[in-house]
């Protein structure tokens, strides 16, 4: 069998690995237990700096493709292992950013490896349905097994969609059509609806709007783009929709410190929504949605307290829009719950709530009025992937088969209480940090020094990412224990430190 | 090895199948060769009516999670083989829509499952990259490999997606963020540029236009559906942008019989083009790009001479719009060329040109002055999937190999021949008939005939989709061969010969 060859040349690498120790880590704090190797490095094993002389060719050679300014460096997927990404020029590194918060048990698990060698999987690989015409025997069986087994409360319903964006804008118009049915007491479009649309008019193509917020991202397609207020480069230049956007809390942290302010933060955005929703209306544009991250990710990983949601939602309610909650970066378990909703602990959170990077596939749950009406409305060939269920079904199984859910909030806690700590001890350089489950970030003095810190810790084998203004981000896989957390802590303030020290002197 | 497992079932089942002759099939003009059975079947098998009991059984189930409005019936693509689809009922189909013109060699072929079983390929399926910020080591040769070798004239340069819509939106980007740059003089934002576009408002997200054609099909997400106009359904209750359409030339078939008329059509809509273009820049909507299909597919397989097509590409230029020529479902090869527009005969035929669907992945050709300025601009999470370039690497092997564009032009004479004679046959019934290489279609007199002609050949064992008002199209994988065409026609012959019989009868 494949996997069976596979695994072979994997353990003997890994035996081959094994044998090199992590050098140069001082504890810091705490001692790091020695890794339960399973399938997984002991630690990070850097030979040039990153990018790397092959990395470095590679990215000339793409360079004539295609726009290489954001490649950090080419990647050894065969190579790679649980929660760690081996480059081309054979760097190890701690993955805390796994694509970009997409590789839900790290790189290589062998419950995924195991299911490309059943044949009776094969063929969902090389045959692409249409699935709005055309599914697999095992589809519906699929859904249930996979993305049903962890819907969110109150939502019986699923579409499966290729990427992030098209399941945003999918569940855009599916909000916009339970409105305008909602608008015209049943869903007999009139002579004029149907011919005015054909020309993008009204009333056909009615001037509703999706109420977004200030730091929101939801995707780069041109519906999504209009609800993303991340950063200037992404919109630049781009069209876009005359739609309300109201200020998301900006709150102090640590939250339950500073509860009283962060009420009062929290009650004047609820006021400027209801704001918005009223004026929009009188404009002759109303709120058919409000779309919100529960956590905003590429926007700073802002956080609101789950009675702010609770709010919004009944704000929803109250003015009849519907409630998109927008977990494409939340969702999968790195919360610590299977999706950062759960967090606010209500039976009824949401009218859709959208997924992707984690679940492997794109889509969103849905209640079952928010279902379009008619066949064909949402709708286009692929509408998914049945290849990427089947690794959605075995993923579920290994995040239940070893409580990762748990383990995420152990290493979670672990995580944050070493960022508070890196904090006191270096108060001029991290602050706000902040994360539910792990699902963490700390802001670092300025733009310059985060950049400068996220390359150096690169460097010293820990790979992390930025967001918003001065931000870095914490996205490990499910499968980061807490030794990995103290192996982090341990190594990125060698990194602080160095820092520090080398600011002392004047360079950087 | 997996692929052996699975090879072994697969001649068994063939065995098996093999015994079974076509039952039913009277010969009408041409008698059909025995087929070259190359993991293929030897002609449909029908069971039952389709959808039979188990896809019913399904599609109840189904609807439990979903809309199924628009499901056929569910397959088991295990046991479909080259241009037979097989479903759950045990029917087997002869394939002339392969899931909406998507499969490019048919199901099952022994060169993708022998990919599978490929140990170094594993990693491409079980580890999804951010191809944008962390490429694998083989990205650039495997897109020189693919994608680049088929390049359009004049493009080395490729940016994949996941799907046709998100391909066409990011072009749709590409295009306005050119223009923006070209309009500024240099691509330096100003403060003003920057504020704006974060709150969706000018200067800094510009009121640019994208020129579109009626009856042209472009995606769903919400800017690809401001360019679309096939079919209302697809428009209607979604905001959409005030952006100009062009007619499409409403042409009269055997296009070289009608030249004289057809010319003049053509000018009447290339002179409307420039109407349009003016009138929109003196709106203050500037037209940044013109997008238009070789042969508007979803529309009706509406065609225009290459004459046109040089003209529009000569006003895109005179202008200084972008032309974006989106072969989403034309390319491939199914014209008997790899992209339709090599039927142009012209060196320069575009600034950006689309694809998905036959290619497997999602994106699009660009010249080097349409490559966006800075990184992150256009940008997502993956950016298409690295396991689909494998797959299409080894399609285009194929392709080469067995002189696939050859075949499809000599099945494609054949089917369209066949076709001109049925139409003299049924002349009630059928009209305009028209295509090149397989790409094909035929008008039936009315909407509702079309329909039941459909339902009534798939009852026969034949699988066709509609397209426009009252078509049927034609997209059979590249390795329809001419004896599949003549079996098609004579079931498609006994179909409508049955229809207008039963018509006389006045039942249909």
């Amino acid at each position: 069998m494949a996997s069976s060859v596979f695994c072979r040349q994997l353990s003997l690498s890994l035996h081959k690995n094994l044998c090199l120790s992590l050098s140069g880590c001082r504890y810091a704090s705490k001692a790091a237990p020695k890794a339960q190797v399973e399938l997984d490095y002991d630690g990070p094993s850097m030979k040039t700096e990153v990018p790397g002389p092959r990395s470095q060719e590679l990215t000339k050679q793409l360079g004539e493709i295609q726009n290489v300014g954001a490649v950090n460096f080419f990647c050894n997927y065969e190579e790679s292992r649980g929660n760690y990404l081996v480059d081309v020029d054979g760097n190890r590194m701690l993955d805390i950013y796994t694509q970009i918060s997409s590789i839900p048990i790290g790189y290589n698990h062998p419950a995924l490896i195991k299911l490309m060698s059943n044949p009776n999987n094969l063929s969902a690989f090389v045959n692409r349905p249409a699935l709005g015409i055309l599914p697999p025997e095992n589809f519906p069986d699929k859904l249930t097994e996979s993305l049903l087994s962890v819907a969110p409360s109150g939502m019986s319903r699923v579409q499966t969609m290729a990427c992030g964006s098209c399941s945003n804008e999918n569940a855009y118009k599916a909000m916009f059509i339970w409105y305008r049915n909602k608008e015209r007491g049943h869903n007999y479009p009139s002579d004029e609806d149907l011919s005015s649309c054909m020309i993008n008019q009204g009333p056909g193509c009615p001037e509703f709007s999706i109420l977004s917020f200030m730091g929101g991202f939801h995707g780069r397609t041109m519906g999504c783009l209009a609800t993303t207020h991340s950063k200037a480069i992404h919109k630049l230049d781009v069209p876009s929709f005359d739609w309300p956007i109201a200020p998301f809390p900006r709150l102090q942290y640590p939250l339950e410190e500073f509860a009283r302010e962060n009420a009062q933060e929290e009650a004047r955005c609820l006021e400027e929504v209801e704001d918005l929703i009223v004026k929009w209306r009188q404009k002759g544009k109303p709120v058919a949605g409000i779309v919100i991250e529960p956590i905003q990710a590429e926007g700073g990983d802002n956080h609101a307290t789950a009675d702010f949601f609770k709010s919004l939602r009944n704000i929803a309610r109250k003015h009849g829009c519907a409630f998109h909650v927008d977990e494409v970066q939340t969702g999968g378990g790195a919360t610590g719950k299977f999706w950062a909703h759960e967090h606010w602990g209500v039976d009824d959170p949401a009218d859709i709530v959208s997924f992707s990077k984690k679940l492997l596939t794109g889509g969103y749950y849905h209640k079952l009025e928010l279902q379009a009406d008619k066949p064909y409305r949402i709708f286009n060939t692929w509408m998914g992937d049945p290849s990427k269920n089947l690794f959605l079904a075995e993923v579920l199984n290994v995040i239940r088969r070893e409580n990762l859910l748990e383990e995420v909030t152990r290493s979670g806690k672990a995580l944050l209480n070493g960022l508070y700590e890196l904090q006191a001890q270096y108060p001029g350089l991290l602050s706000r940090a902040r994360g539910q489950g792990t699902f963490c970030a700390v802001d670092i003095r300025d733009d310059a020094t985060r950049n400068n810190i996220l390359l150096k810790a690169r460097n010293k084998g820990i790979l992390l990412g930025g967001c918003g203004d001065n931000a870095i981000r914490f996205r490990p896989a499910l499968v980061f224990k807490e030794y990995h957390v103290h192996m982090f802590l341990n190594l990125f303030n060698e990194v602080l430190a160095q820092f520090n020290e080398s600011r002392r002197g004047g360079g950087t």
